[in-house]
């Protein structure tokens, strides 16, 4: 890329900061990276965005809150990102993308009202095809870099992606789309040496919900949860793969998960 | 089941009556089924049903439209199914579903607008789950059968269901999340002895505009394309299966398929 | 088939008879075929033998012992079986194979010493492609039959076939083995007509040492239990399909399994 | 580990030093591990090591040449391992294990003959069998580095291990039974805090042979093919994984492979 063009990462979904979306806003803003995030919930999204920043010392962090993930207001979040001035002036390219969002419907089958299942369907599919679609044009853009490639788009998976269960029906469902878009997307896009990849977490995140639910000393056993600093950083490698051999599909879980 | 109640499949999905749908709901008439088809498009779905009753000699078949196959179009077809007086007089019990209905949206990921992924989702997912809450919610009324089974659901998958490609980032999102459904449906429902399977086509099947896409030969190569008879027979397969040993997933594909 | 070759079934790996190969063995003599068994045990073998046929009257039933599964023992019983003169005379044809041998090592790791995993090696492996070898060479020489097809082989799979686990790393490593063969040989020789099939059995099989196990009761609870003979039926259906829709694997269990 | 222990990589088959193997014998030299190689044919080996120690300055390069990957020659030249004395003195531990044989039998399934399948069995799966004892054996007696780990245990996959192809089926058949034998290790082991992860190459290798087949411009296209250079930097991602978020697979292929 350009001397003068700095490279920004796109986060759609970052909760409250805790979880594996501000983990890796903090590590790619440490590493030089613009950071854009998107959620609902402006309030919560500009702490987000200010705690990043206040943390990663000359970190550039905006807060781009959308109403939802539907097909218009994702393109005018990117519109907004586009436009933004960062502080310190110049162009920027989106570089890296993570669809950290979904709906964590659980539930019997039969208690999964269409209320609830809309509500996935808009966060998990709908919102991940309109947040690839801003992104691979976005990417279209970009001259290879470095490592031969346009862009990295990255989506954050769970063991539902890969299997239904007794309370996951929508869940499941929403994931198992998710990544099978992953994969037509890296299939469709690898001949444009635009990286998709998918990474599936199997097991409970090191975030303050969890801690909240299994107490404290769930914090200090590295052996059953994940960190979301160490989730981050296989982002980190991921994006920064060559062209020669990059993966699509990798499975992240603690030391002492039965699986 | 009490003599007095006959056994009856519901089919949504049925195109023209020349494929699966089609093929399903004649070998089970033969079988002695009732046979009531849902599907959008009331005309064209009268001439199914029509042409099933007309060849299967006894059969009783029944249309029963819908204009979507979002929840409550769904909930009012199986409300007119239960109050159906069928000919023979008698009571009625839904032992067998299909659910037979997707969305064939094919193209390039860009090509992909809102409306073509909207009507993804409410034809494939939304209709997968609306049709299965009606037909679980009939099978746990049903005492068990001479097999040990409340019901059989049936989903009719394809290629996409398993593997996303070039040319079907929607079609195959949305065909892995109702294959993630079957399988936690499969696992929530089976200890109450709710049968719920997969069938994996992989490969065109003969139907019409099979036939019109391809030439007539085509009709006459049964090493390179599936008759939808011989699906329709693993469908009766699946639904004769025992409890001790059933199925969640088959493939089915022709001799000389690639794959 | 010429009217004057009747269809011959050959099953390796019958253990006391009261397993899948055994009521392979009946269900597949009830249907008109001719039965050869290939086994190690002489005595045992020729048990089950004598037991097929006095279950089965009109049962052309013969045993074939091996001292191994080896490449040498596999060629040497396929000659003894082609060679055989059947009671009621005329041609035979090879028109479907069974391997249903496996070594059913368990046990953690570090305590898998080499002799077992030679043993699983030569049983599970090995023995698959002896036997896959004799089976393809035999079905090569007939004609279609009237469901478009040369042959059947078949492989009884497990759930190890497709999960590795804590106290299976040898079993399910052969088991893993096998399955992969199954689906290189479908795909090789499926467009020469020869269908190859595998069955995954996800859970404990009525057989007399898991009721020795699990007491008498076992028996009377078909949704925790695959009975063998559901097993033998999901074969003979296999065998069935026509060239148009087969299937190359499909997975068994229990109603009440959890997987 | 103490201070005064250096921590040691084994890495088993290295081929001509070309291809992955050597790569990751460069790489982790120069990220100051030990290196012993293991591989048959005692002279290459021997210019493998030394070419090693000559392009990574201060290195510490030894070769453990093996008559076959059996169970006694695996056993003695991990003897000879453990007792070798390095130039630097001092105590060694193994941390990192590599497992790179593999015999890549291809061709028609009726051309596999018993000694080919033979060689295939014993270079990739006993082979794998042999090396992971002794590889557990020695993690097992490991403190706890600063990831949490007592080793890390890698295997090169291929797409073979995971599909079953026409001209495959020995060499699918070994490398899934290795995938297999990966799965169950990660399983067994990682409540000891013993990492076992398994990599998919999915596209050709940029080694000597390769460039001897496809030509000299296939070395300048990195998009069609993998750097074995960029294959070592994921094996050391791998080994750089914390306890709380680790990988069993990952896949790796070029920008432009089909898949």
């Amino acid at each position: 890329m350009p001397p003068s063009a700095r490279p920004l990462i796109v986060i759609a979904g970052v909760g409250n900061g805790s979880g594996t979306g501000g983990s890796t806003a903090r590590l790619f803003a440490n590493q030089g990276y613009r950071v854009a995030l998107i959620a609902r919930g402006p309030d919560k999204l500009k702490r987000v965005a200010d705690d990043v920043a206040a943390e990663c010392s000359g970190a550039e962090v905006a807060a781009f809150p959308v109403e939802s993930y539907g097909d218009q207001d994702m393109a005018n979040a990117f519109t907004a990102i586009k436009a933004y001035e960062w502080p310190s002036g110049g162009a920027t390219e989106i570089r890296v993308a993570l669809y950290n969002a979904s709906s964590g419907v659980r539930g019997p089958f039969l208690e999964t009202t269409y209320d609830r299942l809309r509500r996935m369907l808009d966060r998990t599919i709908e919102g991940a095809f309109a947040f690839s679609r801003q992104v691979i044009e976005e990417f279209q853009k970009n001259e290879l870099d470095g490592r031969g490639k346009r862009g990295t788009l990255l989506f954050t998976g769970a063991t539902s992606s890969i299997r239904g269960n007794v309370l996951t029906s929508a869940f499941a469902a929403g994931k198992s789309a998710v990544r099978s878009l992953s994969q037509s997307l890296n299939k469709e896009f690898s001949p444009q040496n635009i990286h998709v990849a998918h990474v599936i977490i199997d097991g409970p995140i090191l975030v303050d919900f969890h801690v909240e639910t299994y107490g404290e000393p769930f914090k200090n056993k590295p052996d059953i949860r994940l960190d979301p600093r160490s989730i981050a950083t296989s982002y980190l490698y991921l994006v920064n793969q060559d062209r020669s051999a990059w993966t699509w599909e990798l499975d992240l879980r603690p030391a002492h998960e039965k699986w």
